[in-house]
């Protein structure tokens, strides 16, 4: 079975350029087949906050209203994706941009509104807005890009984190969620390697400490590493979907720093 | 050979929810392969506007600087693209939405500064920013996404009027120049009608009179309407494109109405 690395890059990587033409070089360079995901979560709300529109934040997660769909739909559909597209094909790489809208590749149905505890201990139903909840990927589709088997170039997916219901409307979907479900459709055709990077060096057993990066983590050690209050916040969802990416059959997930792509160091998620 | 329509959508047609709506229900059911190429030029202004940004224009061209280089990306390649995509896989058509970087479809490079006769006469240099004049259009590559050679699904490009210069840059294309760039980049592989829908009912002979379309322009009739007047502003351009996609091979192009974009009635251009 072919193997192939799905790269997820979010948190302040794409939005600043040095960090971002550091990822692009490294992603240009890395040999085989290969997908990029990538956020932009920074970039929305500064031109949310520039539009004039409020960036509502409710544990952690943005509430994505009207106004807040329309940004993120212009920043992580054309701004951010079509730059990174258009710096991969300067390098020579055969990027598109994609969204789940494109090609139907992930579609998802707007979130219900779920019951949040909040940080005081008090619990409250919270509408997420125009936020989808993945319900299928097209995994071939996908495959027949990368990997396709008439004479056709093959081509380097690169993954914005919006998805679309099927009704016409389009939907914010979290990157991490959304790299964890291009790799998971990618099983059936590939061995596949998820490497969530970002600026830090993995999971980290003392945030203040570079050098405390956690080796590996495993389902039980998690469930410590949660009760010690040592994995939290945004961290929490992130390794969840590595765990859930893991029980489908992708191969090998880190969370690593953006400078290793090639995930020779960082976190390494076991079941 | 297959014949292939390729649809340009502009003007008031992809800002107005209603006509985009009527726009895409027709899309949708027209049989064949068919490629869609939408403007959004009103809507980047808004946006421009929103942010506090100045659109300057200068004989009815947009001059693109920085800021408005990331509005354009946005709003092309974010927002209106994936609108149209979304809208359209909810009618079960199987939409991708490109610009020129995504497959290296269309590569441009960035216009010289050029001189440019004013209304009142008077010549002055103009430099348009980062307008990208095109050099090559891809057409086997989009050729094999409209009709694959192997058992993958066919796909209906749809495509935002942004293209790349190879060197990582997105630079900004005219619309009506992106629909021709695609129609004549077909012609190798299809017979191609090239088709330029907008809000009239096509070349008027009375701006005022919508009964006043006029049935066909050929190259000496269009050398005198010009010399009239009765043809001006951004006609001039779009016809250019007409006449010069004709040149290249394009078999039928037609400026009409939104609402009749299998081009029964309208204006015919003929060499």
């Amino acid at each position: 079975m072919d193997k192939i690395n799905v790269i997820k890059v979010g948190g302040a990587v794409v939005e600043d350029s040095t960090s971002l033409n550091e990822l692009i070089n490294q992603f240009a360079t890395m040999p085989g087949y290969k997908v990029l995901v990538h956020g932009g979560g920074r970039s929305a709300t500064k031109i949310a906050a520039q539009l004039g529109f409020e960036s509502q934040m409710i544990g952690g997660r943005r509430i994505t209203d009207e106004n807040m769909l329309q940004v993120v739909t212009m920043v992580y559909g054309g701004l951010v994706n079509k730059r990174i597209v258009a710096a991969l094909q300067a390098k020579g790489v055969n990027a598109v941009g994609l969204t789940g809208a494109d090609m139907d590749i992930i579609r998802s149905h707007k979130r219900e509104p779920k019951m949040v505890t909040m940080d005081d201990g008090t619990k409250h139903l919270v509408d997420f807005g125009f936020v989808g909840d993945v319900d299928y990927a097209n995994g071939n589709r996908l495959a027949a890009l990368i990997k396709p088997t008439n004479e056709n170039e093959a081509i380097i997916p690169v993954v914005a984190p919006l998805t679309h219901d099927g009704k016409g409307n389009i939907l914010n979907t979290n990157a991490d969620t959304m790299a964890a479900t291009v790799a998971k459709a990618l099983t059936e055709e590939f061995e596949v390697t998820l490497t969530y990077c970002f600026e830090k060096s993995g999971v980290m057993a003392d945030a203040d400490d570079d050098d405390s990066v956690i080796p590996s983590i495993n389902t039980q050690s998690y469930a410590q590493l949660k009760e010690d209050g040592i994995v939290s916040g945004g961290m929490i969802p992130k390794l969840d979907n590595a765990f859930e990416s893991l029980d489908a059959g992708v191969k090998r997930v880190v969370i690593t720093h953006f400078m290793d792509i090639l995930a020779t160091q960082g976190t390494v998620i076991e079941k």
